[in-house]
């Protein structure tokens, strides 16, 4: 194609996409499916309805459809941020003296400064149409309490979310933002649940984690006339919304003739990931198509590359569903130095079963070089990134830099999630030379394991 | 036209503008211009080349040359970010029931925030073409300095910002911004240079001002080898690169055959307002096309409602040249409780001089009234704006509520200058309920003005 191609690609409107992709239906072998946590028998579409609107209950056991019908309300929300572009990465190119031309789909065009307003839409829309009152969530580091304090405003729904009590305290503008939009903000552990009064009873002071927050949210959301749990990450549902991600980077790479190479996303619980890679793993298991597809995880939180592929827990509560996936055990928590996101202690079902059938590769990295990454990237390409992003930008450069010794002119493609602007302790810290790196132990991930349930 | 109108109205690359257009050129009468302060005669290039870039001192000398280029490496950098997408805002108007069509020109999508990022990278290109080592400027909210460390980073020039020195401390987040694209961040006053000192002398535990910082960063930039001093607003250089922003405006209303009503933005030192309305005051000029521009300003730094149009300092230090403008003094500092930005005591010379011919209109709005249409703003169309913004929103939204009672269906554009990720402190005293207002009287704005030149 002689078509030069511009910095930034977006489509026309009538060229998004009106259906996701859900790329369970291409999988032969089916990632494993959610188990309940008292009989270990699969959830059933009526106890999964207890805690999710049950047309998400309904998508996340969907695993036959390869696509599923944007709702047009949902496609006039997206159009307010939608398509995103997908940025070619000249100034970077150059810095590196590269021959490799690299791509980076930006999610962060939004308020929400992330790709997590994706699916917390699609997830208010559902609510709304079911005639719910409103949804509960937990947050940690706040991208997606942002995105769903957003997304039930539109819909006009009430929205409570637990937040992990150390971020509350020490990142209270995402607090103020959601509050903002409307949503009610309350510390995790909280007195307002028997999880929480447990928590606090049990360990004076603590600051919280993740997997309490979960417990709390579906706790309440269960209790509560009117109201359901939504989660930002981690389910088939959420990736099915995020494929929008992944299908608008194809569509732009196929306007412009370019065959993406190597294509890289951050990975925690899996949304973005999933959703980016998810057309371009649908070519690879129908063998129209192959792609190197990197996840990268932070060296501090390593699923992927040092957990173990088993059925366990997926909050500190143990109400949830029990899910098989790469794990680190659902009591492994992040060293408290570990500056952003992706801290969850599992991934995707679907990433997982993936990976499992080496479809994708992983690899994990420090935060000292994810940092380095970012200021190198904000420097020449202008936008100031998420600590999440910048996991991916530092393969993206890494790979770049491979080229440069090869002189191949490949094709990088990587998924720029979000915005840094509320990570500035983090960059202040690097900024300065007091950031450090953490790896956990073999014997701490493997204590963390022993506690996942045995059957 | 039938076309439909999407959300966003995007241009193509080419159809980005490839001139600045300076509006000066088809004013008949034109500014005053800028003085010696010394001589009281105007400034010639010599002068202004000691203190500014010589291109940019050419420029903001330029009264006759409508359409001046936009270099080719300016334009590179602008097409990173650029074109801003015009926003059609249907949730707004739905919300409202209001039968108008409102638009706004969103130029918050890049790292900066805001719209200061068009004046900066070109500020910053001159300075590089130059031969400069680097640039020094001042700071107030941080939305300056962080496009100028952005631009500077980008073309490798050293980048020192004079911040006041309350921001410095409250608004650390800013700070860290700007360090993280490489530039020095100094609290005014400083130690570091006479003015500094001389401050911190003779009011001890100062937190600063606008006009203090002024005056330390052209201390730095006349003193220091390979150094010029940059500014951010009220130049008539700094309205003919925001023009981008008019031009841009314009060409997309055009593409869809839509003829402005009415068309509104904020205004401190002008940069933004001056930049939108160009080309429509333009066509007003050469007596094309009518319409309504409204100035908004806020009630507590109201110098185009309540100033006079005399000439006056520019800074605190005096050293800076004398402009002609609607000015409440240069002594005057808004009240403490005021919340965002437009803090500058003056105005544009152009924005004055097209105020003084009625050509625009000026308003003034409170801050709990600009924070009640942001917090409406943000939940309906999903941007979290700028406090600075949000005056241009309440105007626009009553404008429409207007529309709404006679049943007019009037198009309303406004100018969305930036996010507000950093004035989350604002935001949560608005939802805290308290937030105040501040009017000055009438004897503070005489007090203050009392202390201008006269001659």
């Amino acid at each position: 194609m002689s078509k030069e191609i511009p910095y930034k690609i977006y489509l026309e409107e009538q060229e998004m996409p009106k259906e996701w992709y859900n790329v369970r239906a291409d999988m032969k072998k089916k990632p494993a499916p959610l188990l309940n946590p008292g009989t270990h028998q699969p959830m059933t579409l009526e106890e999964l309805s207890g805690v999710f609107c049950e047309e998400l209950a309904k998508q996340e056991l969907n695993e036959t459809d390869a696509f599923i019908e944007i709702p047009e309300e949902i496609r006039n929300f997206y159009k307010m941020y939608r398509p995103s572009p997908l940025v070619r990465a000249y100034c970077l190119e150059k810095k590196l003296g590269t021959p490799a031309h690299i791509y980076y789909k930006f999610e962060g065009n939004n308020t929400s400064g992330s790709h997590k307003l994706n699916s917390a839409i699609a997830q208010a829309y559902y609510a709304k149409k079911q005639g719910l009152k409103g949804v509960t969530t937990e947050t940690g580091a706040g991208q997606w309490g942002t995105a769903l304090s957003m997304a039930c405003s539109y819909f006009d729904l009430d929205c409570k979310v637990y937040m992990v009590k150390c971020s509350y305290e020490q990142k209270p503008f995402r607090r103020e933002v959601m509050r903002t939009y409307g949503a009610s903000v309350t510390p995790s552990p909280s007195m307002e649940t028997n999880i929480g009064r447990k928590m606090n009873a049990d360990f004076p002071g603590t600051t919280g984690s993740l997997g309490c927050a979960i417990s709390e949210a579906v706790e309440v959301a269960v209790s509560t006339e009117g109201y359901r749990y939504v989660l930002g990450s981690v389910l088939s549902q959420v990736l099915l919304h995020q494929s929008v991600i992944g299908l608008e980077t194809k569509a732009a790479l196929d306007k412009y003739g370019i065959k993406a190479d190597v294509i890289i996303g951050c990975a925690g619980g899996g949304s973005n990931l999933g959703g980016l890679i998810a057309p371009f793993i649908g070519q690879k298991l129908r063998g129209e198509a192959d792609y190197r597809i990197i996840a990268v995880e932070p060296a501090s939180c390593p699923s992927l590359t040092r957990g173990s592929y088993v059925y366990d827990f997926c909050d500190t509560g143990m109400v949830c569903p029990l899910a098989k996936m790469y794990t680190l055990g659902s009591s492994f928590i992040p060293s408290a130095n570990h500056a952003g996101g992706l801290r969850y202690h599992g991934m995707s079902s679907v990433l997982s079963e993936l990976y499992d059938q080496k479809l994708i590769e992983a690899t994990s990295v420090e935060q000292t070089a994810v940092f380095e990454a970012a200021q190198q990237f904000a420097r020449v390409e202008g936008i100031l990134p998420a600590p999440e992003s910048s996991h991916a930008i530092r393969v993206a450069i890494d790979e770049a830099l491979k080229c440069k010794e090869t002189g191949e002119a490949k094709n990088i493609v990587f998924g720029l999630t979000g915005t840094g602007y509320f990570d500035m302790y983090a960059y202040a810290a690097y900024s300065d030379h007091t950031m450090t790196d953490y790896i956990p132990t073999d014997e701490e991930i493997a204590a963390s394991l022993a506690k996942a349930p045995k059957f």
